[in-house]
């Protein structure tokens, strides 16, 4: 059975992205501080397909990793339309479902990238995209919202969290409006790099 | 020439205390989940002259290193008064400068501990604390806005955070309200531990 994850990265102050943030800013004012540790990984530029990056090391297998555990993506609509303009086609390589209210049918892209749009809400697309991981794991891609949401509702397994030496000042902060006292949270794992620290989370309901 | 840091742990969510905080609740509600690591320590227990805990590892080694270093402390009114009723006699062992408008005679304690009430404000308190400190190194102890004071003013060169893996939901955030753009951060030092992460960083001005 798979587990249910995301994979963030967050400034020393807590944020997943700056302010400003659009479809022509994706990650906000100083935003792209957040990854510089992925942006000098050569697996970071292959998966989107492109040639990149100086280094393939720990990093590189962290991310390489990452894709290759999950079978199933959920996202938010904002995610979704802020990415709809800048993703290549064919990045998820697999089912993708789009929390909205908007009834659209599936967007089936070249290759083995496909979105669904979710009115059901978070435990109906939850369901499916379990369905569509068989015995992979389901991403809760983001944004920070959704993981809130997938949070309060005690659906996830566990997390990966990049903490990246650098300030925001402001923007979206990814562990905000939390309820306490739905998980125990234990550190399964510490990953030291140069420009980020990687700790992986796992959250078991009380 | 000693360097100004601070150390703090946080929660999953940022926060160095719960709500409710008070003289009678120092830590606010789930603030002692934030400490469990330190808690086990023997180390800690005998910083405050008291019997107790279980461990002695590099946790304790981290306790120990943290007070000898630290050559002189500044802290916020508010964290003074609230530690003023709880703490035991001569615990910090050398002087202390209160950050208040108040004006008050130095309260001298049994043994070396100096508590300086300084009107003059963040630099003036630094200058008189480094003098304090001579070679060793001056700690901010708290709050977090005092500790956001020192880094928004540019002087602050290194950090020790403690990552607890719990959830606080609301409280303080150590690192709100801060301005980008004033320091070059990197990642020192990780330490792993079976109850929090700690991470050491170092701040330079741009």
């Amino acid at each position: 059975m798979g587990k249910v994850f995301f994979d963030m990265a967050v400034s020393l102050d807590g944020y997943v992205a700056g302010d400003d943030r659009g479809p022509n800013n994706p990650l906000g004012n100083g935003g792209t501080n957040l990854h510089l540790w992925m942006y000098k990984q050569k697996a970071f530029f292959n998966s989107l397909g492109m040639e990149g990056g100086e280094l393939d090391d720990g990093d590189g297998d962290l991310i390489r990793g990452v894709f290759a555990r999950t079978g199933a993506y959920i996202m938010g609509k904002r995610m979704f339309e802020e990415g709809e303009a800048n993703w290549p086609e064919d990045l998820y390589k697999t089912d993708v479902y789009v929390l909205t209210h908007e009834k659209r049918d599936p967007w089936v892209q070249k290759g083995t990238t496909r979105f669904y749009f979710e009115n059901g809400g978070p435990n109906i697309a939850l369901q499916k995209a379990k369905q569509s991981a068989g015995n992979k794991d389901v991403r809760i891609q983001g944004g920070a919202e959704t993981i809130q949401q997938f949070l309060n509702a005690g659906l996830v397994d566990e997390c990966i969290v990049h903490y990246a030496p650098t300030i925001l000042g402001s923007g979206i902060r990814l562990f905000d409006k939390l309820d306490k006292g739905i998980y125990d949270i234990a550190i399964d794992k510490v990953m030291e790099s140069n420009l980020t620290t990687h700790i992986v989370y796992k959250f078991k309901n009380k």
